[in-house]
């Protein structure tokens, strides 16, 4: 068999029996950005079947861009147990603790990986998989971003889970999704606030939790969804909004 | 296990399947137009494994148009044992034999799949894959459409077969491919000529055949690589050559 | 005279003598994906003049990319006597029926074709015309796909009609022309809900039906209109739509 | 029947029949421009069968625009009688004549259309027909600009002609086409020079004539293909150049 | 001195010198489609000072595609009298007069500049010139349409009129932007109707008239402003409403 | 050490050194137009810290295409002391005073810059820093317009101020994402009405003042805010609403 | 007379005037960046008639930006006396001076202007025009930048000059033209070459002069002409070089 | 000191120091791919200063797409070791490695970071630097990502270094601007071959080295600078090629 015909079958094969096992999980992450890595890890680390979707083919979310191009970003006192279970070196400065982007970036997807999470690139969560009586969410619809970006016109798949957790970011995509085409759910995504970053750090850890059966919320989405205030290139609330997703979603599914 | 669940897993598991078939086949066709699409079926029709790999999401090349968005084509006498065999109707009128652009399209396909050709929509060969002494063409590397145009930068698949047919039509994109990356066979295409139909539609099929070990070229893909005049919307021309090509590769690969 | 002038007389005049008689049907069906092409069919089979607008110059609506490019489909039991009439093969997998998307995409087409229906390609439905007392559909306003695509300003053309049929999948495009230029008929076009794929299934048959006088609607474009959920890339219910529309309005032309 | 219905039928059985005798004329005229409309009117004045082609859904080339904008062109006292052929209005100043910019559109094409010529808007030659010992043009493929515009792959129509002109201005397309697609004419085009406007005047003008049988060129397309300098918003060279053209084309077609 | 400079010195003179006369005249009439350019004609030929504005270096509007780029367009038995007006020549067939797109295009723009009245190509009016008690429009900002297509932001100049007349078709765009910007005069543009080729015809001539103090509307924006059905191809409303507001404004202008 | 790293390290220490004091400034001026230069020489004359942040990489707003690329614009008798103190020559011509465009906008910088304030090219501001109790605003988020053009996504830094100027022009910018970012306060930008020069230029100086504590507002920006008409290549208004801005904040900031 | 008349008349009429004179100067320099404003100053300041053609509504080149957007460039000791004639106020660090860039863009615009040249702003440098035996550049052809922006086809005007400068940086689009249209003059444009700062500063100002008669380049286009190393965010060169242009061209205008 | 200044000083000082290092260091790695992360890592382990710039926010060049988005790469049994060292987990199949995608990007990542490496996204290197006798590169001009994609002009900063490393894989995007920018180094990119996995991943680690003083190669790059075999989604040639490259420059700069 030539090695061209071995490379394509092993590739597919593989990828083929994780698909298999992805189409039913425990926890659906969607964004690969600071808040989804650090949940992806607590949460696999509690022994769940983690899958993280990421529409780039890269994670970090805005950590790659620093503040303004400048390549660090900042984090508070609170943040530094976290720093240190992941293992990112951190400077203190004027009561802040300087950390390199690129470094964040990459210790945390390492960890939520060696953590038993997946994260999978190029897949956008395009709408979410519903059911009534209560009202709630079981899963996801997935596309590749290589095609919505193309415009073609494609059928999704659908992923099937226990927990849904909306961390992507500024627009929240999954809310926003479900609030625009579940009209019953009544629920507003205002965005968020011009900036204030002492309250906004506070306030985004305090609001993150559950929206209503089987729907999280985490990171920036959380202050889109409640319209909470901007805090720019400082990133604790970020880590600590994903720390304690995972906490509420363990409790919830061990429930 | 919810529905959604069941939908994804039939289907990747049932497309994974054929895909470990796909990555060795006998013949790779290059484009499901009228000269490809024809090729597929009397290929099949003689037991070989063919794969038809069309970018579009849909089949029939310049048939749709028409002549100018007008929904009819033409073909000449010689063409006609083609239409009967894929049960194409057609109407008499000036010495040519008009038929319906849809109606060529969809028989085409329909009578291609039956014959056990496979057509895969979305997917684009983007390179060939080579061997060395003597210089030879033994499969091709194929990759998403979508992604080629989203612009992201992805790697490709391999699909190894015994012969490869370029039916892209006036682009001939593997041979354009080809004689840009392997300078040493010092393949050139030159492009087609202007428009001379009557002299098109003899030269084209006259042309149509093996271009080195293991590559063929039918359809305006052959005008585009000897500079033959172009046609317009007369296809007997497209169909015949199609046909031919067939003939060819099943000797070949008898021997 | 030259073959090319003989090229040219022969389409036009062909093609001319065809768009006379489409200027006045008993049927346009908009959008030739599985609702379109199966409501095609069936309603030409009874003996009405029926034609397919579609703006691509190809068919198959959704069908091409399968789920997620995966190139393969599903449908259910019910939908198997739909798949016979159409000569589509089908194999059975976890109570499922995979079909090869290709394959239904050419036979949908050739059998709608094959009972007399007229698909026509790169003609797009901008708008429908009307009367009054009672408000009721009567036609559509067509243009050039092509001439859309361009930005140019255009005059379209008209084609009265029996029935119109909205079979333009999730965006409902004749619905929402007419309810955004015809205030007074107060048709709201909320859009298609999340995920529920039984649920969807057996809803979109359910609501399949005639809109007011003379406007239709079948496929996906029901669930756009009534807000039911979204299905992937099971097949069942448009193809269930499709046949279920060329009942109602083959009953309502009788009457 | 509906008036709607009547609208189409007359519309496009209007334009069938001319279309019909379009396909095999005396003259092809590509650009309806300041050369093309002049030559169209003296060519047609003379009897003979002329159609002009334009890309656009208007007339004029670059004389709406004027100069940079403002309204106004010039011409010099040779070009007197022919404004006076068509009934433009001159005023003198500083030696040269003013003249409306859009006034001269208006007559050009009146005046051209009264004679006898018809222009056809939206339709882009994009190749020519040729015929071999000698190498001759016998005609144009023509596409409408619409679909070249939208990126559809649509195949073109023919028009068979007894003299094509190259009317198009500093692109000089047909003359582009046809030197790229036929090398063995060896026909290199050049382009304009840098401006030198008395001099370009006089050289358009004793340039101006037939490129090989069946192929003729004027206006600004003759400065492309001899590398003559630009002229700016003076007009009499383009003027002229379609005048002499006519002349050159009635003598040779009465051989 | 050189011609160059002749040629610049004598075109920007006689630009200016008109500029100077157009920044305060009677009528401004924004478009130079059918209605637009009709209605110039018979208010110049009252002797009033008229300046037509069109955005396109062209004239035309709509005609110049005829119906769905069928190079014809119809009008019925009431407009042949301005047909004649115009001189052009016309066929009659089904009940309806078919009328060549160029020629209507051609003669409408000779014919209301020989009557005296201006038309400027390249000039975007952005916005109108407003005065209080009571609200009136007293003349219109412009802009060349090249600086609003290239995205540059550049201040407009102003031209001051006893009436301004929007015939802009479809967009209404002068009423667009007073309704949007003048909020108080609560005017309301809900755009044209689903088609009714009849009643629409009647209803566009009826309707014509004017707006407030100083602003007029006529032709297809007469549609757009009353939400009247649209009507195709036929062009016998446009005709016959540009006639109408002429005399309108011509009765308002001599109070 | 080489020349290359001597000159990234100077500008790289130099420019870091002057954004440490930026991060806290006295007022922050957002856009370098005519208002936003004007305010910033008044203030800074003052002795006050100036911050001007202009999104391209160039001055001067709207002036630099004078009025419809005609390179002039005009003032009035009000505005001859700034234009002396801005040491810009002029010419009075029909009651009005010419002014060179480009005159205007090289002085205008030079003398806010001679006068102390510091103007950045290239940044744009994207959010408010707000407080509350009472609600106020204390500062900018900012980011390379690069970043914004790129749709890269970046957090950005701020900019800690007493004062905020939005003088961005006609859309108000600061004022528009406040408004759509805190909606508690309550703020509505309808934009500017339609022209009306005289009353324009008046009513724009007499609203130019503070919004809410700590935001403030000049130029055209003053007339999107209050609907107040526009007013055209006439700029005395917006060198008046600049002078006046800078003695309303330096009163305030003295409080 | 309304006060809107009275600015467009005002404005159309002094610009006029002013176009009038600049069809015929003495030096056109192409692009309103370093070099060209320092070579505009000194030679207006020596009495000769000079206009600044720049594409742009602002001037600077590449000033704007800084050194990757830190907004400080840097010159040499050699530059000081240009910085003193220019009042730009300079900072030493690392044997280097530091100048604020947007003052840098101001103070040469100002002072350019102050000494009597013309900047026309959003004007682009098309072509040249040219005289034979010998060959010579007589001045150029003018366009809108806007119009080349928007895509329309409009013929440009002429200016008639003593001398031309390329002052277009990088591109030396002057150059770039001329050697395309006038392939006599056997011009190459090999562009510039990889960095060495100190290399390229001396060698910028060497090769700044005369190219062929009437044709003079400076600044980074004397690098893309002669295949200098490029620089970077050090100016000197560029002052230099825009200083030693104007004694050249001053000295062979006095000739 | 309000947090928000706290965080912007605190951000643009660390940065600033970081950057007055990176502008002289060791190596510049030019892409933070495959290879260029495997160099990065050995080069730093070695206590070489060394700096990666990767123009994306991100990074692991082609690995995030898997094959054809199928997320799994392939290695052979010669890379364990580099797997090893790098902590990434494998499994066998078909005598190959399989790898997860995301994994390998992210432990790529982190373990160059953890070994000293600085990776500094957003950056895209567009020239290099060069000195002569011998002809050598000693750095390179850099820009933000940002600016080139917004089609702004800004100046670059200037990176000397000892080494610089071109591992941008297929476009070989350092080796292609010094080729066409030096023509005199006489290098030509003649761009990879098609296909033949075996074979590309023994030559590319072969030919992997030094191109001249100062200027390195690895990764894809290697096969486009010697025109080698492609070879798809199996990555053991590049992590090779990255190994090989740190050993080869280690022992240059150590002489």
């Amino acid at each position: 068999m030539p090695l061209e015909t071995k490379i394509t079958r092993t590739i597919v094969t593989a990828t083929a029996e994780e698909w298999a096992e992805i189409a039913n999980v425990d926890v659906v992450i969607v964004g690969a950005g600071p808040a989804g890595m650090t949940a992806a890890r607590y949460l696999a680390e509690k022994g769940l079947r983690v899958v993280v979707f990421e529409r780039r083919l890269s994670f970090g979310g805005g950590i790659g861009g620093g503040g303004m191009l400048f390549h660090k970003i900042v984090v508070d006192e609170k943040t530094v147990p976290i720093l240190e279970d992941f293992r990112v070196r951190y400077q203190k400065r004027n009561d802040l603790y300087v950390v390199d982007a690129a470094e964040l970036m990459a210790k945390l997807a390492a960890h939520a990986i060696d953590a038993g999470a997946r994260i999978i690139h190029g897949v956008q969560v395009d709408d979410v998989i519903i059911r009534y009586d209560p009202l709630r969410v079981v899963g996801v619809a997935i596309q590749w971003s290589a095609v919505i970006m193309s415009g073609l016109h494609v059928d999704p798949l659908f992923v099937y889970s226990r927990a849904v957790v909306d961390a992507t970011g500024h627009d929240a995509e999954v809310l926003s999704v479900f609030s625009r085409k579940v009209p019953e759910a009544e629920l507003i995504i205002p965005g968020e606030k011009s900036a204030y970053a002492e309250e906004a750090e506070k306030l985004v850890v305090e609001k993150t939790g559950r929206v209503l059966p089987g729907l999280y919320v985490a990171g920036m989405a959380v202050a889109a969804l409640y319209n909470l205030p901007r805090m720019g290139p400082i990133f604790a609330g970020m880590l600590l909004s994903g720390k304690k997703i995972a906490e509420i979603i363990a409790e919830d599914l061990r429930a």
